[in-house]
C-alpha cells in the first residue's frame, strides 16, 4: 500500500508522520478518548476523515469552543430524530448549536406540551445508549431534493445553498459553500435509522454525548422572519462531563434567582409600565436611591478626575446629526423624526454631536487641553422589540459619557487615564475579575474612515495602554466603530458571567467634520483629537447587572434602606424612632418598623428586603441605652451602644466594604 | 340754566353736586392738576366729556395704571403725528399703550434709521410744546370711510368695528365697540393740525406729557399675522415725571447689564446653539457647575423633606396622556408625535402622569401617605418662535418636580408644608422679596372639572395656608388648571422685577383618571389627593433669573469658579499651585491663573468672571505662608495665613452668604 506524509497536531505537538493511504483520522487519536474531530486549516472535519497527502491534522478536543459546539449539533440531531419517531409527522428545520446548548425547529401541528418534551428526551436517551454511528454521505443537489422531497423546508435550504440568504439565521449549519451532504444515523444491524442534510462535522457516535438535558419549547419564525411560517423550536443543552451540565443548571438557577427584573419587583425598585411602551423603565423611590447614590458617585468621582460637568437637550434638530455622520447611516437606530416648523427634530441617540457644539462654542487654546465634557446623557435607541431585556436592554438610558478633547501628543495618557479611572470605579462596585477587548478595523472593509496611519497610530496607543493594565488583551478584529478603534472592559460578575462594561472610543470622525480646531503652542491651529469614554456604560444596564451580580443584597453604600429598626414590643417603638433620627442625622437611610407585623415577621420581611443591618431593641437594650445588631446571614451581635451602632453603619458605607 | 345732580369721586371721598346742564369732566377737578381723566363706571373719558344728570364721575391721575395708559396712547397719537410730518406717504397702523410705554406701526417704503428716530423725536417734542388740543368727534362709518380714505389699515379697521375681531392686537385702542370717534389736534390757531381713529380718551393736551423718549424701531406684521405686510414699529416710552422716566431708563440700563442672555455668553455659562433648534439651551462646563450646584441643593433638600427621589423616561406612548387628560386638551403645547409600531410616542411635557404610575405599581396603604415623589423631570413644550426667551422662555426644560399624595386630611399640612418648603428654597437664593397669587376657577366657564364643594374646599386650604405665610395674596380668578385651584410665588428680584417661581397645585382630576387609591386605616379604599409642586419651577428659568438677580455676580456657594489664584510673578506660580491644591482638597473650585498676561490683566479677568475670591501672593506672602485677598469689589486684605484664607472661603461657602 501506498504511503502518505501528513502532520499530527496534539497538546501543541506538532509531529511530522507517514502513514498508510486511506488511514482515518481518527486512527491519529485513537490513544486519546477526548478528542472527537480533527480540525484541517480553518474546517473541522469528522474523525472518520481520511487523510491525504501534507494533510495537517490538529485534534479537537470535546471540552472547547468547537468540541462543544461539535457535540451539541450531534445533540440537536438526536434531538431531531426522536421527534421525528414519536411524531412522525414533524418536519424538520434547522437544528445549529448556540451558545450553551442546542435547539432544533419543527413544523408540527400543536405545540410541545411539557410532557411531550419528557417523552422526547426519553427518546433521544435511548438512541445515545444505542450508540448509533454519523456516517457522512456526500450527495447531489437532483439526488437530495429526492430524497428529501417529504421535507419542505430542507429543499428550501438546498436551494439556497452557496446564496448569501445562506447566511440567515443557522442555515449555514446544513448547508456550506462546499459539498452537499446528508449524515445518516447508522444502527447496529448496520441499517439507517434516521438522516438529515447537514455538513458536519459530528461526534462518531451518539453514545460520545456525555451529558444533556432538553430545555424547554418556544415558537419560533421559519428563517427567523415574521412573513413565514410559525415553527416549534426545542431547546436543549448538551456538556462534556454531567458535573459540567450540572453546573450549568445551576447557573441557571442561579442566574434565575438572580434575575433582576424579578428582583426588581420584588425590592420594588423599577417596573416597565405597558402605558409608556417597552424598553423604558421606571425607577421607584427605593431604585431611585440607588440610582441617585450611583450618579452622585460617579459624578463626583469625574469631577475628581478633571471632567467638567455639561448639560444638553434630549433634542435636535437633524442636521445636527448629519453633521456628525450619525444620520443617515444610524437611522435605524434612532427614533423617528418630530416635523414641525419645517425642520425634523431627532431625539438624540448619542451626546457627542452636542459636546462637540460646546467644544466649539469658542475658540480653544493648547492650554485648555485635555478638555473633558462630561454629562448624564439620556439617550434613546430604537431597538426591535425582541431584544428589549429588562434594564440591560432598553430604549430609552442615561450615560455617563464623556469626551475628551486632547492634542494628538496627549491621546495616550488619556486613554490611560480613562481606562485606569474606569476600572477603578468598577471596583467600587464589587467588579474585579476583567478583561479587556479590542476592537480594531476590518482592512477589507471600506466603512472605516481615517488614514492607515491614524488607525494604526490609534490602535498601538490603545494596545499598550490595554498590556500596561496587566489584563488579558481580546482582539476584535473587525469590531470597530467606523471612526476609531476601542477598547471595551468586560467585567465577570458574582457567578461568572461576562457583561461588557464601559468603552474607550477613539475618533478620528467628528473632530474633522465639526471642524474642532485649537490654537497650538506655535500659533497654528490644529484638529483636536476626540475620545469618547462611558464608564458604567449605560446606568440603567449597570443597575441591572449590578442588581444581578449582589442579588439585589446590596451593599450597606448601596443599600435603598441600610438599616431597619425592630422594636421587639410596641413599648420599645419611641426609644428606636429616636435611634432613627439619630440614625437619619448621621446622613444614614434608616426606617423604623410600626407595622403591626409581630417582631418575627418584620425580622422576616427585612431580610426579603435584603436590608443589610437590623437594629433590634427590647427592654435590656433601653436600659443599658444600646441595640442589638442582625445582619443579614442572620448573625446577631447584642447590646451595641447606640453612638458605636450608628458608627459601625457609617463606616461600612464610608468605606464601600463589599458586605 | 337746569341743573343737574352728579356724584363726584377724587381721592377715596365721594361728593354729591349739583352743576349746571352742560358741565365738564375737568371743572370738578379743575384744582387737581394730576387729574388727566375721568372714569364712569368702567369707561374712560376725557376731561372735555359732558356730564349728564346721575354720573358718578371719578378722577384718573397721571400716575396710574389708567392714566398712564392714556398718556403713553396720547403720546403714540403726537409719535405718529410727528412720523406724517416727516415722512407724509407713510400709512397708519395702530398705535396702543403697551406695558411700560407704546408703539405705533407705519407702512413705509424703508425701515427708520436711527437718525429719522432722533428727528421724529424732535417733531415730537415740538408738538408737545405747541400744546396742542386732543379733541373728540363723533363720525359714522360712511364718513370715517372717506375722510381716511388714504389710510387703508384704518379703513380696514373700520370693516372690523364690533367685530369679534376686533380683538386682535391693540384694534380696540381704535375702534370701540360703541360709537366711532376721530380724535382732532388742535393747534393754537385752531386749526386740525393732524387727526387719528381712535376710541380715546386722551390728555387734554399735548403739553400735559410731561416725559417722553423715542426708544427703537423694529419690523412688525400688521395685526400680528405673518400674512399680512410688514410694518415698521416705532416704540417709546412715556412718564408721569421726568424723574420717573429717568428711573425707567436705569431699569431698561439695568437690566441689559444683567441680561441673562449677554451674561451666558460673557461668563461662558451656556449657548443656544443654531444647530439644536430655537428654546434648547446648552450648558457650558461653567453653567454645568451652577445647574450641578443648583440640583444638588434642591434634591438634598427634597430629601430632608421627605421626598422620595424617582426616575422617570423622556417619552410614552400617547396612551398615557389621554388617560391623564393632558391630550388631546394640551395637543398643541407638545411637541408631534413620533409615530412607530403602530403607536404615537409623545416627548413628556408634564412628569404627573408616569407619577402616578409609580403610585399604582403597587397597593398602597394610609400609612405610606403623604408619599412625596420627585424628579428632575426634563419635559418638552412647544413654545411659538415668538415668545421664546434666553433660558426664562424655552422649549426644553426640567422641572424639580414633585407630586404629593395624601388623605384628604392630610392635604392642608401638606400644602404648608410645601409653600414653606419653597420659600426656605428662595430666600437661600438670595430673594425674599414675595407675594402669593392665588387662581382660582371661573364659575361661569365649563373648562373646570370638580365639584364646587371640592373647589370651594381647596380654595379654603390654599388660601388659610397663605394666610399664614403673612405675605400678600393676590387673587387670581378664573386662572387656575382645569383641575383644580393653585399658589404660585412671585418673587422680586434685586431690581424690582417680578417674577413667577414655582406653584402648589390642587389636583382633583388625576387621582380620578389614574383610579389611584389606598386602604385607609378602616380598610376601605380611598382616592388620594394629588399636590403638584415645583420648587424652581423650571431650573433652567431660575438659572436665568439667577443671573440677572445677581448680575452673574454669583454668591461663592453658587460660583462656578470661587476662587482664582493670581500670582504677582511666574516665581510665585508654584507657591500658588499649591494653595490650590489645598482649596480643592478643602472642596472649593479653585483655579490658578497661569496665562502669560501680567497680574493686573489677571485681576481684571477675575473681575469680569466675576470670581468672588481672588487669591494673591508674592514674595512676602509667600515668606509669611500667607496670600492677600482681593475681593470682587476691589477691596484687598493683605497676609492672611493659607490655612485662615481657605477656612474664610470654606465658610462663606458652607453659609450660603449673600456676599
Amino acid at each position: 500500500m501506498s504511503e502518505i506524509k501528513i502532520v499530527r497536531i496534539h497538546a501543541g505537538v506538532r509531529e511530522e508522520r507517514t502513514v498508510t493511504a486511506g488511514t482515518k483520522a481518527w486512527e491519529l487519536f485513537a490513544d486519546e478518548p477526548d478528542v472527537i474531530a480533527a480540525r484541517l486549516g480553518e474546517s473541522l472535519k469528522d474523525l472518520s476523515y481520511e487523510l491525504v497527502e501534507g494533510d495537517e491534522v490538529e485534534s479537537v478536543e470535546m471540552a472547547t469552543k468547537d468540541g462543544r459546539d461539535i457535540l451539541r449539533h450531534s445533540a440537536a440531531h438526536v434531538l431531531a430524530q426522536a421527534v421525528q419517531q414519536l411524531f412522525p409527522e414533524a418536519k424538520l428545520g434547522i437544528g445549529p448549536p448556540i451558545n450553551d446548548g442546542f435547539y432544533y425547529d419543527f413544523d408540527v401541528e400543536t405545540p410541545f406540551t411539557p410532557e411531550d418534551l419528557v417523552k422526547i428526551e426519553s427518546a433521544m436517551k435511548k438512541i445515545v445508549k444505542e450508540n448509533q454511528r454519523f456516517e457522512r454521505r456526500v450527495t447531489t443537489d437532483e439526488d437530495a431534493l429526492v430524497e428529501l422531497a417529504d421535507e419542505p423546508y430542507k429543499v428550501e435550504l438546498i436551494g439556497l445553498k452557496g446564496n448569501a440568504a445562506n447566511a440567515a439565521e443557522g442555515a449555514s449549519a446544513e448547508v456550506g459553500a462546499g459539498e452537499l451532504t446528508i449524515y445518516d444515523n447508522i444502527n447496529r444491524k448496520g441499517e439507517v435509522a434516521w438522516s438529515d442534510l447537514c455538513r458536519g462535522p459530528h461526534l462518531p457516535t451518539t453514545k460520545r454525548i456525555p451529558a444533556f438535558k432538553i430545555m424547554r419549547s418556544a415558537a419560533a419564525y421559519w428563517r427567523g422572519d415574521e412573513k413565514n411560517k410559525m415553527l416549534q423550536r426545542v431547546y436543549g443543552t448538551a456538556w462534556e462531563t454531567k458535573e459540567a451540565l450540572e453546573e450549568h443548571l445551576h447557573r441557571i438557577e442561579e442566574a434565575e434567582r438572580r434575575d433582576h427584573r424579578k428582583l426588581g419587583r420584588e425590592l420594588d425598585l423599577f417596573s416597565f409600565p405597558d402605558e409608556l411602551g417597552s424598553g423604558l423603565p421606571v425607577f421607584h423611590p427605593r431604585g431611585g436611591v440607588l440610582k441617585r447614590v450611583m450618579e452622585d458617585y460617579v459624578r463626583a468621582r469625574h469631577i475628581e478626575e478633571g471632567f467638567e460637568y455639561v448639560g444638553t437637550p434630549h433634542i435636535s434638530k437633524d442636521g445636527l446629526f448629519h453633521t456628525s455622520g450619525h444620520l443617515p447611516h444610524y437611522a435605524e437606530t434612532m427614533f423617528p423624526p418630530m416635523e414641525f416648523e419645517g425642520a425634523n427634530y431627532q431625539l438624540k441617540a448619542m451626546n457627542c454631536p452636542m459636546h462637540n457644539l460646546i467644544y466649539r462654542s469658542r475658540g480653544r487654546s493648547y492650554r485648555e487641553l485635555p478638555l473633558r465634557l462630561f454629562e448624564f446623557g439620556s439617550v434613546y435607541r430604537y431597538e426591535k422589540s425582541g431584544v428589549i431585556h429588562g434594564l440591560t436592554r432598553v430604549r430609552g438610558f442615561a450615560q455617563d459619557d464623556s469626551h475628551s478633547y486632547c492634542t494628538p501628543e496627549q491621546a495616550p495618557d488619556e486613554v490611560k487615564h480613562l481606562l485606569n479611572f474606569m476600572l477603578s470605579v468598577l471596583r467600587d462596585f464589587g467588579l474585579d475579575d476583567f478583561y479587556l477587548e479590542l476592537s480594531t478595523r476590518d482592512p477589507e472593509s471600506s466603512k472605516f474612515i481615517g488614514s492607515d496611519e491614524q488607525w494604526e497610530a490609534a490602535t498601538k496607543v490603545l494596545e499598550d495602554v490595554a498590556a500596561e493594565t496587566g489584563l488579558e488583551l481580546v482582539p476584535d478584529p473587525g469590531g470597530a466603530a467606523f471612526y476609531g478603534p476601542k477598547i471595551s472592559v468586560q467585567a465577570k460578575d458574582a457567578i461568572g458571567r461576562t457583561w461588557q462594561m464601559g468603552t474607550v472610543q477613539y475618533d478620528f470622525n467628528q473632530p474633522h467634520r465639526f471642524e474642532l480646531s485649537y490654537q497650538a503652542s506655535d500659533g497654528t491651529r490644529q484638529e483636536p483629537v476626540m475620545i469618547h469614554s462611558a464608564k458604567f456604560g449605560s446606568i440603567e444596564r449597570f443597575i441591572g447587572v449590578l442588581v444581578e451580580h449582589y442579588a439585589g443584597a446590596f451593599p450597606a453604600w448601596l443599600a435603598p434602606v441600610q438599616a431597619v429598626a425592630i422594636p421587639i414590643a410596641e413599648r420599645h417603638d419611641e426609644y428606636l424612632r429616636d435611634v432613627v433620627a439619630q440614625m437619619k442625622a448621621a446622613g444614614l437611610r434608616a426606617e423604623l418598623d410600626l407595622s403591626d407585623d409581630r417582631m418575627q415577621k418584620k425580622i422576616r420581611n427585612a431580610q426579603l428586603q435584603k436590608v443589610p443591618f437590623m437594629i433590634i431593641a427590647g427592654d435590656a437594650d433601653v436600659e443599658a441605652g444600646a441595640v442589638s445588631f442582625r445582619y443579614r446571614d442572620g448573625r446577631q451581635d447584642n447590646g451595641v451602644p447606640i453612638a458605636e451602632a450608628i458608627e459601625r453603619i457609617a463606616t461600612v458605607v464610608a468605606n464601600r466594604e463589599q458586605v
